[in-house]
C-alpha cells in the first residue's frame, strides 16, 4: 500500500473525489502515512445519492430471492479473501490480526442472515377484516438509506446495515471513517470485481463533517444509520428530526461488569481482560468498569492487575499480539487525559499503561493496560467513555448497589454480570438498564440474527442494527384493504 | 353540561388547573361555549410526568397478563356506557351520532388488540449461539410515554397509543386536543370510576403549545405519540429530534382515489362521498381528489354531485344527520379560503357548499358538500390538506397517469382504487406511494391489529400506530447472552 | 343436583339422549349417585357433526373479530358465573374448591388469549415471488373439529381446545369424560343461555368408547384433540392415523422432580408437596418421582414426610381442604395395588396413605398422602403413571444420574429441577428430555399463550395444545400465488 | 453409467447392499437397464437409524449457525456441479434437461432457506408470566427422521426435508425413489466429497416397501415425511399412527383449473400446456382437469389441442425436447388404460397420444399429449389421478358451477384460475378447497420460504412441507418457566 488517495465507489465506478481537502491515513502501529482520504463535498455526496435514486426502481423490483443470491455470493467473495481483508484492516486501524478476523466474521455473518431476507421481509394477511374484505400488509422498500460508521470497527459496522438495506430493496450510501477508510476500499473492490451489484445499487462516499452534513440534508435520503459518539449520535438524530428521516443512532457506552462474590476467577478474569483490552479498549462493548460485590474485590483486583501485565501490546498486524495501539495521536492524548484526570479525582492507578513497553516501537499510538481501582460512581473516569485500554473498578456492598450504578449511569449500551447464581443473574437482567447484557460472557455482542444498540445516552431511535428487527427500519409497511366487487 | 372548566387527571386524582390561561369550548354544531379548557403549565405537564414516573416500577413488573386485565375490563366499561361516550363526542366535537359511534368501536377495537399484550410482546430465544451459549431476548417497557392528540378524532386517537403503551408495562400522559376535551374527560371518568389502573399508571393533561412543549422536552419523557397537521408534526418530530427520544408523528394528508373506467359506480360513489364528507371532511382519510381515469370522468362526475347534493348537514347530535359542522369558525373560515383558491386557480367550482342550507342553525360553523372538477396536479388545492368537506376531481388519461399524480404528491398517508381489474389493483397498489392502501374501499382505515400510518409527508418515525408493530415502538428489546459456569 | 340424566347439546338445543346404556355419576367425596351420563351412540355423535358441518361456512365467513367478540362475552359470563361453575367441579370430580377455581381461572385465560385470534390467525406475504407474482399464505379453517377430554380437570382442558378451534372458524363436538360431566353441563348450559354461539358451532356429546370411536371414524371430523392416559392416547393416535385425520394427543406421564443439593427446601418442599398431592394426584403434570442429588435426601426426605402428614384431606367441596378424593372406587383400587406393588418391589413405605383418617368420611373414595423411599429406575412404581397421591424418592449421586434417569423414562411430559445455580438448571433444561419444564416451580403447566404438551410417550402429533401454535392444528396454510395478466 | 449397482450411504461411508433382491434401473426415454438398486432389508434401515442416532447428540449440541454454514457450502456444491446432476436426473427419470435444471433449482432454493435457520427456529419469551417468573420456549430436535420420496422429483422432493431436518440439529435417513435412484447417490457423491456433514447426519438407503416398512416400524425414528400416491400416503400415514410417529404425508392430486371468459388466451393456454405436459404429467402439481366457464370452452379447446400438438416429445437428455417419457413401461400402460377408460366412459378424445411420433424414438415410455373434451364430474377420468400426458376439459355455466366441481372433488392439492377480475379471483381462492392456489399462473408450486402440500385426500397430517412451517414438524417446543430463588 502507497500513499495513495483512496477513491469514491458511485454508480457502479471508481472515481477520484474533486474534493482538494484530503486527510492522512496514518498506520496507528508506527506512525506513518500510508494513504490520503478526500473530505468528499457536498456536491459528490448528492451524485451519490442521486445514482441510487436512479437504481432503486429496478433493483426494488427485483425479486427478493435474487436480491438473496448476490448477498450467497458476496459470502463466497469474503470468504474466498478472508485474509486480504484482515491484513488491510489490521494495517489500518491498528487491531490485531485476531480482532480484524473476528470482526470480519462477524460481517460476513451479517450477510448469512440477509441471504434470509424472503423470509424475514413477509407481511402478514388476513381474510374478512370485515365481511368480504381481506387485508394484506406488505413490506416496501423505500428508496436510498445511508450509514456514517466509525473507525473502531470499519470492516464490521457498515455491514451491519447495508446489506440488510438492500436485501430489502433499497439502495445505499456508505461513509466509512476517515481515518480508516482503506478496509472499506478494499472490500469496495472485491464487491466491484466479484459481486457486481447493479450499479448505484450501493455507494461509497468518504468524507468527514460536510459528508455527514449532506446525507442527514439530502431530500432523497429515507434514513440514515449512524455509529459512533454519543456527542455525534445526538447530533446526527437531531438534524434526521430536523429533515423528517427515520434514524437510528448508535452512541457510546459505559460498561459495566458486576462480579459476584461467587463468581469464578479462572472465566472472570479472561472475560474481562478480553472485554477491557479487544481492539484497545475502543469498542462501544469495551469493558469500562468493573463493580467488585463483597469479598471478591481484592482478588479479582489482583488477578485482574496479573492478568492485564501479561498483555502482549504490539504492532496490529504482527503474529501474537494481543493488543495494538489507538487510533491516532489525539485519541492516545485523549486516553492519557482520562488517566490524569482519574488520579486527579483520587482514583488509584494500580497499573499504569502511559508508558507502554513496546518492541520495536516506531512511534505507534500505544497506551497499556491502565486500571484504576477505587472508583466511586460521581467521578469523571466511571461516567464518560474513556474509549481506550483504561478501566476502574468499584467496590459494591451488594447486588443492589451494583445495580442502582448501572441504573444511574447516564448511558445503557451493555452490561454483564458474573455468577453462578440464577437469582443473581434474574435479579440482575431484569432491573439494570443496558440493552446488551451477559451472563459470564463478558460484554457480548448479539449475533447478527439478534438486535444491536443500547438504551438511554446510548441510543437514539426506536429499531435497533441488524437481526430481523432492523428490517423494520428499512421498509414501509403498506396496508392493502381489498373488497372486490 | 354547564360551562365548567375541564380537569387534569393525574396520579389517580381529578385536579384543576393552576393555569390562567384557559379557553372557550364550543360545541360546532351551535357555536355555544359549553366549557373551558386549561392552557395546563409546563410545571403541571412535569407532576404528571413525576406521577407517572413514580407509577412505572410498580406497573412494570405487574405481570403481563394481570396488565391485560384492565384492559378486558375497560372494553366492558366503555360498552356499558357507549351512548354516553358517543353523545358527548357529538356535541364536543360536532360529529354526527354515527361518526361517533364508529369512533369509540375502533378505540374498542384497540383495546381488544391490547387484551392480546401476553402474545404480543413476547421476546424470542435460541440456544446454543455459540457452543453452551444461549440467547434471549426479552421486551422492556421504557417508562413514560406521552401522546398529543388532535380533535377531529377526540375518542379514538388517544387509544391509538396509551392502551398499548400500557399494556407493554409503561405509564402514559395524554394530552388530548383543547378543542373538543370533553370526550376524554367523559372516559376518563368512566376510567377512573370502573377500571380502577394504579394511580399514575395512566394521566391526562389538557393544554396546548407549552403543554407540548413541555412533554417533547420532558427527559423522563421516553417516547411521544402525535397525530395532527404534517406542520406540527414536523415540529414534534424535529422536537424530539433534538430531546433524543423516541417518536411517531402522523402528519396530514392528500389522499387520492383513482376510479378505473372499469368502476362499479353503484359502489364507488357511496364510498367516495362517505370518503369525503364523513367527520365533514376532518380526517387524515378524508378523500382530497378523485382521480376519473378515461370516459368514466363525465358520469362519475355527474353521479357524485347528485350524491353530494343529497347529504344531509345539521347539528352533530341529532338524529339522521349525514354531515356535521367543521370544528370551529377559525377552521370554517380556513376551509372557505381554500374554495376561494381553487376557484381563483380555476378550478370548476360545480357543487358550492359555502353557504349550506342547515335547518334550525343557530350558529353552528357549517360548510356544505363541495364538489371541484377540472383539478390539475400543480393547483394549490390539489397539493395542501384542506381538511373539510371539499374535493376535486382530476382527469387522466390512464392508470400511468393517475400513479404519477400520486407519487409526485407530497403526502403519503393513504389511496385508492376502484376498479374490478386485479391487474389495475395490483400495479397501483405496488407503485403508487402511499402506506393505507384500499381497493374498491374508499379510504379505510387499517383495523387495530394492523399497523396504521403514512409515509412521504404524511409519517415522520419509522414505527407506525397500534397493530403488533406499535410494540416496537413501547417497548427496548433486551438481548441477554448466558453462559453459566 | 338431584340424580338427573345428563343431556346432550347439539345444534343449540338440549337433547336427551336416546341410549340405552346409562353410567352413574358420582359424587367422589361420599360415593353417592348424583345424576347419570346416557353413552351416546355412533348415530347421536354422527348427528352432533352434521349439526357442525352444517353450521360451518356461516360461521367460517363470520369475520375473525366478530368471532372474537364472542369469546370476550365468554369470559364475562364465566366470570359472573365463576363460583356456580366451581361448586359443580368439585363436587362432580371431588376437587377442592380452590383446585375447582384455579382450573376455571385456567381455562378462563384460554378464553382470554381466544379473543386475541386477528392477531394470532394471520397468514403472511410476499411480493415479487417472482417477477411481478405475488405471494400470501392465508390461515383457513377445515370444518369440524373434536375434542375428547379427560375427568381429571373436567372444566379446563375442554377449553384447551375448541376456544381456538371456533376462533379460527371451525366447529366443535366437546366429548366430556363420562365420569364428571356435570362440570360441562354447567357450563354450556351459561354459553347457551348468555354467549349465544349460533346452532352448531359448538356441541357436545356425553358418551364413551362408543363416542370415542364414532368421532375417530367420522369422514367429517377433521381433527381430534384427545387427553387422557397414553394407552388410550396411542389407540385415538392409531384411529386418526386410519381415517387420516389430523391428532394430537396427549398421553400419560411419569414426571420427575430433581432436586440438588442447594435447592432450598422452603420452597421446594411445599411446591414438591402442591405438585404431588394437588388434585389428589390426578394430573398429567403431578410429581412422581423426587430425584434427591447427593446430601440432601435425608433432610428432604423428613422434610416431605412432616409436610404430607400435614396435608388436610377431606370431601372436595368443604372449606379449608388440601386433598380431596380420587375419581373412584375403581381407580382407588387401582391406585392402592401399586402401593402393594411398591411394597413388593422393595421401596420402602415411608408415608401410608391407604387408611387415612378423614373426618365425618360417609364412603368418598380416598387415598392420603403416601411416599415412597428407596425408589430404583427399575421399578414398576418409577415407570408407571400411578395418578393418585403416591410419589417415591430415588437418590442419584449427580445431576448425571439424574438426568439419565428422567431421558430414560418412556415418558416425557414434564419434568423440574430445584437448584439456585445456573449452570445445573441449563444442563437439566438442555439434557432433558420431556417438553415442559421448571426450575424451582415444581411441576408448572405453561400459561395459554405457551404450549401444553410433552414428548416420547406422553404426546403423540406435532402441533401441542393451546398457545398461538394450536392455531397450525385448526387451520390449513392456503397459499395463493398471483399473476394479474 | 454402467449397469452399476446403487450403494447406500450409511455413516459417512458407501455401502454395497447385503440385500439379494435387486431391481433394474430402466433409462425411460431408451428403454435401456442403466443400473440396479437393491431392496435393502430391514436390517440395513435399522443400522442406517442407528447412524443417525449415534450422531444426533454431536449434531444437536453444534450451534445453529454452525449447522448453517454447510448448507451454505452444500449451496456452492450444487451450484459448482449443476449440470452433472441435471445430466444423470435427465437420464434417470426421463425429463427434459430444462426439467432437470427445474427442480436442481427448485432443491438449491430449499438449502438457501435452510441457511436462515437461525432466525427460523427461535422461541418465544416471556418475563414474569407470573410475579418473578419468566417462561421461555425453545425449539430443539427430536433426533432420527426419515422421508420417502417418489420418482417424479428425484433431486428436489428430499430436500423438501432433510435440509430443514438436518438444520435444526436432528439426523437423517433419506430412502429415495427405486425407480430412478440415480440422481440422490449422484448428490449425495458430491455431498460426500465436498460437504462432509460428520458421520451418520445424514444417510441414504435404497429400497422398496419393506425399507419402508423398516422407516416406519423404527422405534428411534421420530419422524417421517413421505410423498407419494395418495394410497401410499394414506398407508405410511397409518402405519406412523400405530407406531406413534410425527408424520407428514403428501399424496395424489387432481387439479383442476378453472378458465373464465375474460381469460387472456395468450397466457392461459401455455400455461396449462405447461403444468399438463411438464414433466410428462408426472406431477402432483399438473393439469388434470381444465374446467372451461362459459363462451370460452371451444376456443380454448382449440388452442389448447393446437398447441399440444406442437409439443415436441422426445428423449429427455435430447436438446430441446420438451416432453420426454414416463418413467416406466408399467407406469405407460396405466396411462394408457386411462384413456381407454376415458373413451369407454363417452368422453370425447380431442387429442390422442397413443401413439406418439418420436424421431428416433429405441423403445422409450413415451406417451404424446392427449386432451379430452366433454369430461363430467362423475367419470373416473375426471376424479383419479391419471400421472402422465393426459388432461380433460369440463364445461361449466359459471363460477358457481366451477367451484363446485373443486370443492366436490376428493383431491385437495392445487388448483388455479385464470381470469382478470378480482372479484372471481377472491371467490374462487376463499371457497375452492385446494391448498396451493394460483391465479394466472397455472398450476404453481410454493417457493420454498412458503409452505407446500394440499388438503382433503392429498394430504395427511397438519405441518406441510418445507417453509417456516416445517420447522414445527422437526422441532420439540420446550417450555422452560424458572422462578430464581
Amino acid at each position: 500500500m502507497s500513499t495513495k488517495v483512496v477513491r469514491n465507489y458511485v454508480n457502479g465506478e471508481w472515481i477520484e473525489s474533486e474534493s482538494k481537502e484530503l486527510l492522512d491515513i496514518t498506520n496507528p502501529s508506527t506512525g506513518e502515512v500510508i494513504g490520503r482520504v478526500p473530505l468528499s463535498t457536498r456536491g459528490e455526496v448528492d451524485r451519490a445519492v442521486e445514482a441510487a435514486k436512479q437504481a432503486f426502481w429496478d433493483w426494488r423490483t427485483t425479486p427478493p430471492m435474487a436480491r438473496a443470491r448476490y448477498f450467497f455470493r458476496l459470502k463466497e467473495v469474503l470468504e474466498d479473501n478472508f485474509e486480504d481483508v484482515v491484513r488491510v484492516t489490521s494495517v489500518d486501524a491498528g487491531k490485531t490480526l485476531d480482532e480484524s478476523r473476528g470482526e470480519l466474521r462477524r460481517a460476513i455473518e451479517m450477510v448469512e442472515v440477509a441471504c434470509g431476507i424472503p423470509s424475514l421481509m413477509m407481511g402478514s394477511s388476513l381474510e374478512d377484516v370485515s365481511n368480504g374484505i381481506d387485508c394484506v400488509s406488505t413490506r416496501q422498500p423505500l428508496g436510498v438509506f445511508s450509514a456514517i460508521t466509525p473507525y473502531n470497527f470499519p470492516t464490521m459496522v457498515p455491514f451491519w446495515f447495508w446489506p440488510f438495506a438492500l436485501a430489502c430493496g433499497n439502495t445505499f450510501v456508505v461513509k466509512p471513517s476517515e481515518q480508516d477508510p482503506l478496509t472499506q476500499e478494499q472490500i469496495f473492490r472485491f464487491i466491484d470485481d466479484e459481486v457486481g451489484f447493479p450499479p448505484g445499487v450501493l455507494n461509497m462516499v468518504n468524507g468527514g463533517k460536510e459528508a455527514v452534513s449532506a446525507i442527514t440534508e439530502n431530500p432523497d435520503v429515507k434514513g440514515v444509520s449512524f455509529v459512533g459518539s454519543s456527542e455525534v449520535a445526538r447530533i446526527v438524530y437531531k438534524k434526521c428530526g430536523e429533515t423528517g428521516k427515520r434514524v437510528q443512532s448508535l452512541g457510546g457506552a459505559k460498561n459495566f461488569l458486576v462480579v459476584m462474590p461467587d463468581a469464578d476467577l479462572d472465566t472472570t478474569v479472561p472475560a474481562i481482560i478480553h472485554a477491557a483490552y479487544g481492539c484497545a479498549g475502543q469498542r462501544c462493548l469495551a469493558a469500562s468498569v468493573v463493580v467488585a460485590v463483597g469479598d471478591i474485590h481484592e482478588p479479582l483486583r489482583d488477578a485482574l492487575v496479573a492478568a492485564a501485565r501479561n498483555v502482549r501490546v504490539g504492532p496490529g498486524p504482527e503474529e501474537n499480539i494481543q493488543m495494538g495501539p489507538v487510533i491516532s495521536l489525539a485519541h492516545k492524548e485523549r486516553v492519557l487525559s482520562y488517566i490524569e484526570k482519574g488520579i486527579e479525582e483520587g482514583a488509584d492507578l494500580i497499573l499504569d499503561g502511559r508508558q507502554p513497553d513496546v518492541k520495536g516501537d516506531k512511534g505507534g499510538f500505544f497506551v497499556g493496560p491502565t486500571i484504576f481501582d477505587g472508583l466511586s460512581p460521581d467521578m469523571v473516569i466511571a461516567n464518560e467513555e474513556i474509549f481506550g485500554p483504561v478501566f476502574g473498578i468499584m467496590h459494591a456492598q451488594n447486588l443492589d448497589e451494583a445495580i442502582d450504578v448501572v441504573r444511574k449511569n447516564p448511558y445503557g449500551n451493555a452490561t454483564c454480570i458474573f455468577t453462578g447464581k440464577g437469582k443473581w443473574a434474574r435479579e440482575f437482567t431484569y432491573r439494570a438498564e443496558a440493552s446488551m447484557m451477559g451472563i459470564n460472557v463478558g460484554i457480548a455482542a448479539p449475533m447478527a440474527f439478534f438486535p444491536f444498540g443500547g438504551t438511554k445516552g446510548s441510543f437514539f431511535g426506536d429499531v435497533k442494527a441488524h437481526g430481523s428487527e432492523v428490517i423494520d427500519f428499512f421498509t414501509d409497511k403498506k396496508v392493502i384493504i381489498t373488497r372486490w366487487i
